[in-house]
Protein backbone atom coordinates (compact mmCIF):
# COMPACT_ATOMS: atom_id res chain seq x y z
CA UNK A 1 0.00 0.00 0.00
CA UNK A 2 2.92 2.40 -0.08
CA UNK A 3 2.94 3.41 -3.20
CA UNK A 4 -0.31 4.77 -3.73
CA UNK A 5 -0.25 6.61 -0.48
CA UNK A 6 2.68 8.25 -1.51
CA UNK A 7 1.15 9.33 -5.10
CA UNK A 8 -1.74 10.41 -2.49
CA UNK A 9 0.35 12.94 -0.73
CA UNK A 10 2.61 14.19 -3.50
CA UNK A 11 -1.36 15.19 -5.04
CA UNK A 12 -2.36 17.23 -2.15
CA UNK A 13 1.41 18.33 -2.73
CA UNK A 14 0.78 19.04 -6.20
CA UNK A 15 -2.40 20.67 -5.66
CA UNK A 16 -1.68 22.68 -2.78
CA UNK A 17 1.39 24.84 -4.86
CA UNK A 18 -0.92 24.87 -7.32
CA UNK A 19 -3.44 26.96 -5.87
CA UNK A 20 -0.65 29.31 -3.92
CA UNK A 21 0.17 30.25 -7.46
CA UNK A 22 -3.57 30.96 -9.06
CA UNK A 23 -4.99 32.60 -5.28
CA UNK A 24 -2.18 35.08 -5.30
CA UNK A 25 -2.29 36.35 -9.06
CA UNK A 26 -6.13 35.84 -9.59
CA UNK A 27 -7.56 35.81 -5.77
CA UNK A 28 -9.29 33.47 -3.71
CA UNK A 29 -12.96 34.84 -5.21
CA UNK A 30 -11.44 34.68 -8.83
CA UNK A 31 -9.71 31.39 -8.50
CA UNK A 32 -11.82 28.85 -9.25
CA UNK A 33 -11.21 24.54 -8.72
CA UNK A 34 -10.64 23.96 -12.46
CA UNK A 35 -7.57 26.91 -12.52
CA UNK A 36 -6.11 25.10 -9.60
CA UNK A 37 -6.52 21.99 -11.32
CA UNK A 38 -5.38 23.06 -14.82
CA UNK A 39 -2.31 24.48 -13.04
CA UNK A 40 -1.38 21.57 -11.31
CA UNK A 41 -2.19 19.06 -13.81
CA UNK A 42 -4.90 17.17 -12.37
CA UNK A 43 -8.84 16.49 -12.33
CA UNK A 44 -11.28 17.93 -10.29
CA UNK A 45 -11.68 14.32 -9.90
CA UNK A 46 -8.52 14.27 -7.90
CA UNK A 47 -9.22 18.12 -6.48
CA UNK A 48 -12.53 16.68 -4.48
CA UNK A 49 -10.58 12.87 -3.67
CA UNK A 50 -8.73 15.39 -1.71
CA UNK A 51 -10.40 18.16 -0.79
CA UNK A 52 -14.02 19.07 0.19
CA UNK A 53 -13.44 22.90 -1.15
CA UNK A 54 -11.86 25.54 -2.08
CA UNK A 55 -11.75 26.66 1.89
CA UNK A 56 -10.51 23.44 2.78
CA UNK A 57 -7.49 23.55 0.35
CA UNK A 58 -6.81 26.87 1.82
CA UNK A 59 -7.18 25.98 5.19
CA UNK A 60 -4.55 22.72 4.67
CA UNK A 61 -2.19 25.45 3.08
CA UNK A 62 -2.74 27.47 6.49
CA UNK A 63 -2.10 24.02 8.59
CA UNK A 64 1.32 22.93 6.10
CA UNK A 65 2.92 26.67 6.72
CA UNK A 66 2.15 27.11 10.13
CA UNK A 67 3.36 23.39 10.72
CA UNK A 68 6.71 23.92 8.94
CA UNK A 69 6.92 27.24 10.95
CA UNK A 70 6.80 25.64 14.29
CA UNK A 71 9.02 22.75 13.36
CA UNK A 72 11.65 24.83 12.51
CA UNK A 73 10.89 26.68 15.90
CA UNK A 74 11.35 23.62 18.12
CA UNK A 75 14.10 22.87 16.00
CA UNK A 76 15.67 25.71 17.53
CA UNK A 77 14.78 25.19 20.46
CA UNK A 78 17.84 23.47 22.35
CA UNK A 79 19.90 26.59 21.16
CA UNK A 80 17.69 29.14 22.14
CA UNK A 81 17.28 27.17 26.01
CA UNK A 82 21.19 28.41 26.54
CA UNK A 83 21.29 31.27 24.13
CA UNK A 84 17.83 33.05 24.86
CA UNK A 85 18.35 36.28 23.98
CA UNK A 86 18.32 35.22 20.67
CA UNK A 87 14.47 34.34 20.55
CA UNK A 88 13.12 36.77 18.75
CA UNK A 89 15.63 37.38 16.38
CA UNK A 90 15.55 33.12 15.70
CA UNK A 91 11.54 33.40 15.48
CA UNK A 92 11.22 36.82 13.26
CA UNK A 93 14.01 35.26 10.90
CA UNK A 94 11.70 32.09 10.83
CA UNK A 95 8.64 33.43 10.08
CA UNK A 96 10.81 34.65 6.59
CA UNK A 97 12.41 31.82 5.99
CA UNK A 98 9.29 29.56 6.58
CA UNK A 99 7.32 31.27 4.07
CA UNK A 100 8.86 31.42 0.80
CA UNK A 101 7.36 34.19 -1.03
CA UNK A 102 5.49 36.54 1.32
CA UNK A 103 3.72 38.31 -0.92
CA UNK A 104 2.22 35.22 -2.33
CA UNK A 105 1.37 34.28 1.58
CA UNK A 106 0.23 37.79 2.23
CA UNK A 107 -1.99 37.75 -0.66
CA UNK A 108 -3.57 34.62 -0.14
CA UNK A 109 -4.24 34.59 3.77
CA UNK A 110 -5.34 38.26 3.98
CA UNK A 111 -8.01 36.93 1.22
CA UNK A 112 -9.17 33.73 2.92
CA UNK A 113 -8.96 36.23 6.22
CA UNK A 114 -11.82 38.56 4.30
CA UNK A 115 -13.94 35.88 2.91
CA UNK A 116 -13.80 34.54 6.81
CA UNK A 117 -15.03 37.70 7.95
CA UNK A 118 -18.27 37.71 5.28
CA UNK A 119 -18.80 33.64 6.26
CA UNK A 120 -19.21 32.61 9.66
CA UNK A 121 -18.05 28.77 8.72
CA UNK A 122 -14.83 29.73 7.15
CA UNK A 123 -14.60 32.35 9.87
CA UNK A 124 -14.99 29.16 12.82
CA UNK A 125 -12.39 26.95 10.42
CA UNK A 126 -9.93 29.72 10.34
CA UNK A 127 -10.72 30.63 14.39
CA UNK A 128 -9.91 26.69 14.71
CA UNK A 129 -6.25 27.00 12.66
CA UNK A 130 -5.06 29.96 14.14
CA UNK A 131 -5.94 29.08 17.56
CA UNK A 132 -3.64 26.28 17.10
CA UNK A 133 -0.77 27.75 15.89
CA UNK A 134 -1.19 30.70 18.53
CA UNK A 135 -1.50 27.59 21.31
CA UNK A 136 2.34 26.19 19.72
CA UNK A 137 3.32 29.08 20.14
CA UNK A 138 2.26 30.01 23.41
CA UNK A 139 4.02 26.60 24.26
CA UNK A 140 7.08 27.87 23.12
CA UNK A 141 7.67 30.90 24.30
CA UNK A 142 6.41 29.29 27.71
CA UNK A 143 9.30 26.77 28.19
CA UNK A 144 11.72 29.46 26.62
CA UNK A 145 10.78 31.80 29.56
CA UNK A 146 10.89 29.35 31.75
CA UNK A 147 14.27 27.88 30.28
CA UNK A 148 15.76 31.58 30.69
CA UNK A 149 14.11 31.93 34.09
CA UNK A 150 12.13 34.89 33.19
CA UNK A 151 8.59 34.99 33.48
CA UNK A 152 6.20 37.74 31.78
CA UNK A 153 4.22 40.37 33.26
CA UNK A 154 1.48 39.71 30.43
CA UNK A 155 0.17 36.25 29.40
CA UNK A 156 2.28 34.33 27.47
CA UNK A 157 -0.36 34.07 25.03
CA UNK A 158 -1.06 38.06 24.65
CA UNK A 159 2.44 38.59 23.79
CA UNK A 160 2.28 36.02 21.22
CA UNK A 161 -1.06 38.18 19.82
CA UNK A 162 1.09 41.04 19.92
CA UNK A 163 3.73 39.23 17.56
CA UNK A 164 1.30 38.01 15.62
CA UNK A 165 -0.73 41.90 14.81
CA UNK A 166 2.31 43.65 14.31
CA UNK A 167 3.91 40.70 11.92
CA UNK A 168 0.62 40.84 9.66
CA UNK A 169 0.23 44.45 10.45
CA UNK A 170 3.92 45.34 9.39
CA UNK A 171 3.89 42.41 6.49
CA UNK A 172 1.01 44.73 4.41
CA UNK A 173 3.65 48.00 5.17
CA UNK A 174 6.53 46.53 3.38
CA UNK A 175 4.60 44.91 0.95
CA UNK A 176 3.86 48.33 -0.42
CA UNK A 177 6.94 49.89 0.19
CA UNK A 178 9.61 47.67 0.43
CA UNK A 179 12.97 49.48 0.56
CA UNK A 180 11.49 51.90 3.12
CA UNK A 181 10.08 49.23 5.63
CA UNK A 182 12.33 46.13 4.63
CA UNK A 183 10.49 43.27 5.32
CA UNK A 184 10.97 42.19 9.28
CA UNK A 185 12.14 46.16 10.24
CA UNK A 186 8.98 46.77 12.58
CA UNK A 187 9.22 43.33 13.84
CA UNK A 188 12.80 43.73 14.88
CA UNK A 189 12.69 48.17 16.40
CA UNK A 190 9.90 47.26 18.46
CA UNK A 191 9.57 43.28 19.52
CA UNK A 192 12.56 43.47 21.60
CA UNK A 193 11.53 46.97 23.24
CA UNK A 194 8.17 45.14 24.69
CA UNK A 195 9.95 41.65 25.64
CA UNK A 196 12.54 43.66 27.27
CA UNK A 197 9.57 46.04 29.31
CA UNK A 198 7.37 42.64 30.23
CA UNK A 199 10.46 40.24 30.87
CA UNK A 200 10.95 39.88 35.01
CA UNK A 201 13.30 37.08 36.32
CA UNK A 202 11.81 34.55 38.07
CA UNK A 203 13.92 34.91 41.30
CA UNK B 1 -22.66 78.90 -7.64
CA UNK B 2 -23.23 78.20 -4.08
CA UNK B 3 -26.19 75.90 -4.74
CA UNK B 4 -24.40 73.23 -7.67
CA UNK B 5 -21.65 72.93 -5.44
CA UNK B 6 -23.34 72.18 -2.38
CA UNK B 7 -25.02 69.96 -4.58
CA UNK B 8 -22.11 68.40 -6.08
CA UNK B 9 -20.61 68.03 -2.67
CA UNK B 10 -23.78 65.96 -1.44
CA UNK B 11 -24.01 63.82 -4.68
CA UNK B 12 -20.35 63.01 -4.42
CA UNK B 13 -20.87 62.54 -0.16
CA UNK B 14 -23.86 59.66 -1.43
CA UNK B 15 -21.65 58.02 -3.51
CA UNK B 16 -18.95 57.43 -0.82
CA UNK B 17 -21.38 56.12 1.60
CA UNK B 18 -23.12 53.98 -1.16
CA UNK B 19 -19.74 52.61 -2.21
CA UNK B 20 -18.70 51.79 1.28
CA UNK B 21 -21.77 49.47 1.66
CA UNK B 22 -21.22 47.85 -1.82
CA UNK B 23 -17.30 47.33 -1.91
CA UNK B 24 -17.87 45.99 2.14
CA UNK B 25 -20.62 43.77 1.09
CA UNK B 26 -19.37 42.06 -2.63
CA UNK B 27 -15.89 43.05 -2.48
CA UNK B 28 -13.59 45.58 -3.79
CA UNK B 29 -13.52 43.35 -7.50
CA UNK B 30 -17.29 41.81 -6.99
CA UNK B 31 -18.73 45.36 -7.20
CA UNK B 32 -19.06 47.79 -10.09
CA UNK B 33 -19.61 50.89 -10.79
CA UNK B 34 -23.30 50.32 -11.71
CA UNK B 35 -23.36 48.60 -8.45
CA UNK B 36 -22.40 51.82 -6.89
CA UNK B 37 -24.43 54.10 -8.75
CA UNK B 38 -28.06 51.78 -7.75
CA UNK B 39 -26.93 52.08 -4.41
CA UNK B 40 -26.85 55.55 -4.22
CA UNK B 41 -29.37 56.40 -6.13
CA UNK B 42 -27.51 57.90 -9.07
CA UNK B 43 -26.73 57.40 -12.88
CA UNK B 44 -23.15 56.31 -14.42
CA UNK B 45 -22.68 59.89 -15.61
CA UNK B 46 -23.29 61.58 -11.81
CA UNK B 47 -20.44 58.72 -10.93
CA UNK B 48 -17.62 60.10 -13.64
CA UNK B 49 -18.56 63.58 -13.49
CA UNK B 50 -17.22 62.98 -9.74
CA UNK B 51 -15.13 60.37 -9.94
CA UNK B 52 -12.63 59.21 -12.87
CA UNK B 53 -12.89 55.15 -11.70
CA UNK B 54 -13.33 53.06 -8.88
CA UNK B 55 -9.75 53.55 -7.37
CA UNK B 56 -10.34 57.04 -7.43
CA UNK B 57 -13.41 56.77 -5.58
CA UNK B 58 -11.76 54.29 -3.05
CA UNK B 59 -8.79 57.14 -2.49
CA UNK B 60 -11.63 59.39 -1.90
CA UNK B 61 -13.10 57.15 0.76
CA UNK B 62 -9.69 56.75 2.18
CA UNK B 63 -8.77 60.56 2.13
CA UNK B 64 -12.50 61.44 3.60
CA UNK B 65 -11.98 59.07 6.57
CA UNK B 66 -8.67 60.46 7.45
CA UNK B 67 -8.88 63.79 7.64
CA UNK B 68 -12.34 63.17 9.81
CA UNK B 69 -9.72 61.32 12.38
CA UNK B 70 -6.84 64.22 11.81
CA UNK B 71 -9.54 66.68 12.38
CA UNK B 72 -10.72 65.29 15.52
CA UNK B 73 -6.97 64.36 17.14
CA UNK B 74 -6.22 67.67 16.30
CA UNK B 75 -9.30 68.96 17.90
CA UNK B 76 -7.65 67.56 21.43
CA UNK B 77 -4.34 69.07 20.86
CA UNK B 78 -5.16 71.82 23.50
CA UNK B 79 -6.08 69.38 25.79
CA UNK B 80 -3.16 66.50 25.48
CA UNK B 81 -0.40 69.42 26.19
CA UNK B 82 -1.50 70.09 29.36
CA UNK B 83 -2.29 66.18 29.80
CA UNK B 84 0.12 64.34 27.47
CA UNK B 85 -0.47 61.03 29.56
CA UNK B 86 -3.59 60.72 27.72
CA UNK B 87 -2.05 61.17 24.17
CA UNK B 88 -2.62 57.36 23.16
CA UNK B 89 -5.80 56.96 24.81
CA UNK B 90 -7.23 59.95 22.80
CA UNK B 91 -5.69 58.60 19.52
CA UNK B 92 -6.81 54.97 19.93
CA UNK B 93 -10.52 56.39 21.30
CA UNK B 94 -10.64 58.31 17.93
CA UNK B 95 -9.75 55.36 15.82
CA UNK B 96 -12.61 54.15 17.01
CA UNK B 97 -15.01 56.65 16.97
CA UNK B 98 -14.04 58.30 13.80
CA UNK B 99 -14.55 55.04 12.07
CA UNK B 100 -17.76 54.17 12.42
CA UNK B 101 -18.06 50.49 10.70
CA UNK B 102 -14.85 48.71 11.56
CA UNK B 103 -16.50 45.68 9.59
CA UNK B 104 -17.04 47.48 6.61
CA UNK B 105 -14.07 50.13 6.68
CA UNK B 106 -11.73 46.94 7.26
CA UNK B 107 -13.20 44.97 4.83
CA UNK B 108 -12.58 48.02 1.81
CA UNK B 109 -9.30 49.20 2.73
CA UNK B 110 -7.39 45.95 3.35
CA UNK B 111 -9.32 44.57 -0.27
CA UNK B 112 -7.69 47.88 -2.07
CA UNK B 113 -4.53 47.00 -0.36
CA UNK B 114 -4.59 43.82 -1.80
CA UNK B 115 -5.74 45.37 -5.25
CA UNK B 116 -2.35 48.07 -4.94
CA UNK B 117 -0.47 44.81 -4.16
CA UNK B 118 -1.39 43.69 -8.09
CA UNK B 119 -1.08 46.88 -9.50
CA UNK B 120 1.81 49.51 -9.57
CA UNK B 121 -0.36 52.37 -10.46
CA UNK B 122 -3.46 51.55 -7.50
CA UNK B 123 -0.30 51.25 -5.22
CA UNK B 124 1.78 54.64 -5.77
CA UNK B 125 -1.52 56.51 -5.56
CA UNK B 126 -2.40 54.02 -2.13
CA UNK B 127 1.15 55.15 -1.31
CA UNK B 128 0.81 58.66 -1.45
CA UNK B 129 -2.18 58.95 0.40
CA UNK B 130 -0.94 57.05 3.61
CA UNK B 131 2.34 58.50 3.15
CA UNK B 132 0.03 62.32 3.81
CA UNK B 133 -1.39 60.42 6.65
CA UNK B 134 1.34 59.60 8.94
CA UNK B 135 3.14 62.84 7.77
CA UNK B 136 -0.21 64.81 9.25
CA UNK B 137 -0.01 62.21 12.29
CA UNK B 138 3.66 62.18 12.92
CA UNK B 139 4.06 65.96 12.94
CA UNK B 140 1.01 65.78 15.86
CA UNK B 141 3.24 63.27 17.73
CA UNK B 142 6.52 65.79 17.55
CA UNK B 143 3.92 68.31 18.79
CA UNK B 144 3.10 66.45 21.94
CA UNK B 145 5.83 65.37 22.50
CA UNK B 146 7.64 69.11 22.73
CA UNK B 147 4.68 70.47 24.25
CA UNK B 148 5.60 67.87 26.89
CA UNK B 149 9.54 67.93 27.32
CA UNK B 150 9.98 64.23 26.20
CA UNK B 151 11.94 62.90 23.46
CA UNK B 152 11.75 59.91 21.65
CA UNK B 153 14.66 56.98 21.02
CA UNK B 154 13.29 56.14 18.07
CA UNK B 155 12.26 58.69 15.32
CA UNK B 156 8.29 59.73 15.47
CA UNK B 157 7.84 58.58 11.77
CA UNK B 158 9.07 54.81 12.92
CA UNK B 159 6.90 54.73 16.26
CA UNK B 160 3.74 55.95 13.66
CA UNK B 161 4.71 53.14 11.50
CA UNK B 162 4.12 50.98 14.86
CA UNK B 163 0.62 52.52 15.65
CA UNK B 164 -0.54 51.79 12.22
CA UNK B 165 0.95 48.22 11.66
CA UNK B 166 -0.20 46.88 15.02
CA UNK B 167 -3.54 48.75 14.72
CA UNK B 168 -4.54 46.74 11.30
CA UNK B 169 -2.92 43.82 12.71
CA UNK B 170 -5.00 43.77 15.32
CA UNK B 171 -7.92 45.00 14.33
CA UNK B 172 -8.19 41.76 11.66
CA UNK B 173 -8.00 39.95 15.21
CA UNK B 174 -10.62 41.55 16.44
CA UNK B 175 -13.22 41.37 13.81
CA UNK B 176 -12.45 37.41 13.77
CA UNK B 177 -12.68 36.73 17.47
CA UNK B 178 -14.73 40.25 18.77
CA UNK B 179 -15.07 38.65 22.42
CA UNK B 180 -11.65 37.37 23.02
CA UNK B 181 -10.26 40.60 21.04
CA UNK B 182 -12.39 43.10 21.97
CA UNK B 183 -11.60 46.49 19.76
CA UNK B 184 -8.50 48.06 20.69
CA UNK B 185 -7.10 45.67 23.70
CA UNK B 186 -3.99 45.16 22.01
CA UNK B 187 -2.90 48.60 20.99
CA UNK B 188 -3.98 49.65 24.70
CA UNK B 189 -2.22 46.54 26.29
CA UNK B 190 1.05 47.05 24.35
CA UNK B 191 1.60 50.80 23.23
CA UNK B 192 1.79 52.41 26.37
CA UNK B 193 4.56 49.99 26.74
CA UNK B 194 6.27 51.09 24.35
CA UNK B 195 5.73 54.82 24.72
CA UNK B 196 7.25 54.56 28.06
CA UNK B 197 10.36 52.59 26.73
CA UNK B 198 11.30 54.86 23.84
CA UNK B 199 10.10 57.85 25.70
CA UNK B 200 12.85 60.61 27.60
CA UNK B 201 12.64 63.74 29.15
CA UNK B 202 14.37 66.52 26.94
CA UNK B 203 16.17 67.84 29.34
Amino acid sequence: MEPPKRSRTATRARLLAGALEVFAERGFAGASVEDICDQAGFTRGAFYSNFGSKDELVLALFQATTDRLLEQIEALLPDLATQPGTLLDAVLGLLDEAIGDQRQWHLISTEFTLHALRNPEAARALNEQRAMFRASLTRLVEEISAASDVTFSVPPELFVRLIIALHEGARSQSLLEPTKVPAGSLEHAFLPIVLDAVSQPSH
